[in-house]
């Protein structure tokens, strides 16, 4: 059984804390939908700030809404170069030990200690798929993408939830590494 | 037996005709070694140049030598976003009905009508190393590089001469993909 799964191709954006939306923003302001994305209830938000990092500075980074409990930059390793941080890679949430920044909206700034991450790449498996196809939350996985460009990602780690839709995520590095866009298939094989 | 490959994450660099070389240096020019290259007789050269994109620019471009029959430019795929160009994955020296580039130097500049490429990854192999692994020129191999971000690259053109010393030469979305710095090693897996 083919095991296809759509890919998504992350560019920088961020997720910030409810605190920080208002901090950025204004006091009480909400984080308002631009666009949905793949996992359900989770959006592309109309709001974007710039982020300064010792070396370089993004001027436009789109918000990831709804708001979340820490805040948190995700980037690629060229990213992570022109900025003058050193991200490591890490799963989403885990943040400790990370590099800061100081992150500028319309209506204030905040100089978070830590929250600079280049996302690992991973899957999202809704449970009924990860039990059609014998994975665990938690898993390594190995996808195949075609093409001029083909390679077999490693350590793509599984994300399995009630919540959560079918979609491979990785950055912009992994895209353009393998030449592949938002909407073509990697195929789990191992 | 393992066969292990020396890696070299290849920044974008461009490749100038001695015609070039004169235009954008002055007339009589010639190009002088920074530092040699991995492969034989090949250098980093002391000179740079600009180049300019319909959507962004690179001040500073190091150019490699000797100067060569064809002026070139060899970008990764994000820079190629970022210049504005569509830039294709190829072989060096295969540019025909690639996009051109305004390349600046500090004497003069040129447009070029076509040569901005996207180097499709490879090894070089010295002849002998090619007969001890049983590899021929323009086959196309899988190299597994381990580590958090491990993968196999597919598709890695084999380049075999006497003039060549073992190297594999990927660009820097490919070297960020992997977590690969130059002179970590891949194997050679297909």
């Amino acid at each position: 059984m083919s095991k296809k799964v759509p890919i998504g191709v992350s560019a920088r954006h961020i997720h910030l804390s409810q605190e920080h939306v208002e901090a950025l923003f204004g006091a009480g302001a909400k984080l308002t939908e631009f666009k949905p994305l793949s996992q359900p209830g989770q959006f592309a938000a109309n709001e974007t700030v710039a982020v300064h990092g010792p070396k370089g500075s993004f001027a436009t980074v789109r918000v990831l809404g709804p708001a979340r409990s820490m805040t948190q930059l995700e980037v690629s390793r060229t990213d992570a170069f022109a900025l003058g941080v050193q991200a490591p890679v890490r799963e989403s949430g885990n943040i400790e030990g990370t590099p800061g920044i100081r992150i500028v909206g319309p209506a204030g700034e905040v100089t978070v200690d830590k929250g600079v991450i280049v996302a690992a790449r991973h899957i999202h498996f809704h449970t009924s798929d990860a039990e059609k196809w014998g994975i665990a939350d938690k898993m390594m996985l190995a996808v195949r993408v075609g093409g001029e460009r083909g390679l077999v990602f490693e350590q793509v780690l599984a994300r399995v939830s009630d919540l959560y839709a079918l979609d491979m995520h990785i950055d912009t590095d992994e895209g353009n590494a393998t030449g592949a866009k938002t909407g073509d298939f990697g195929e789990i094989v191992g």
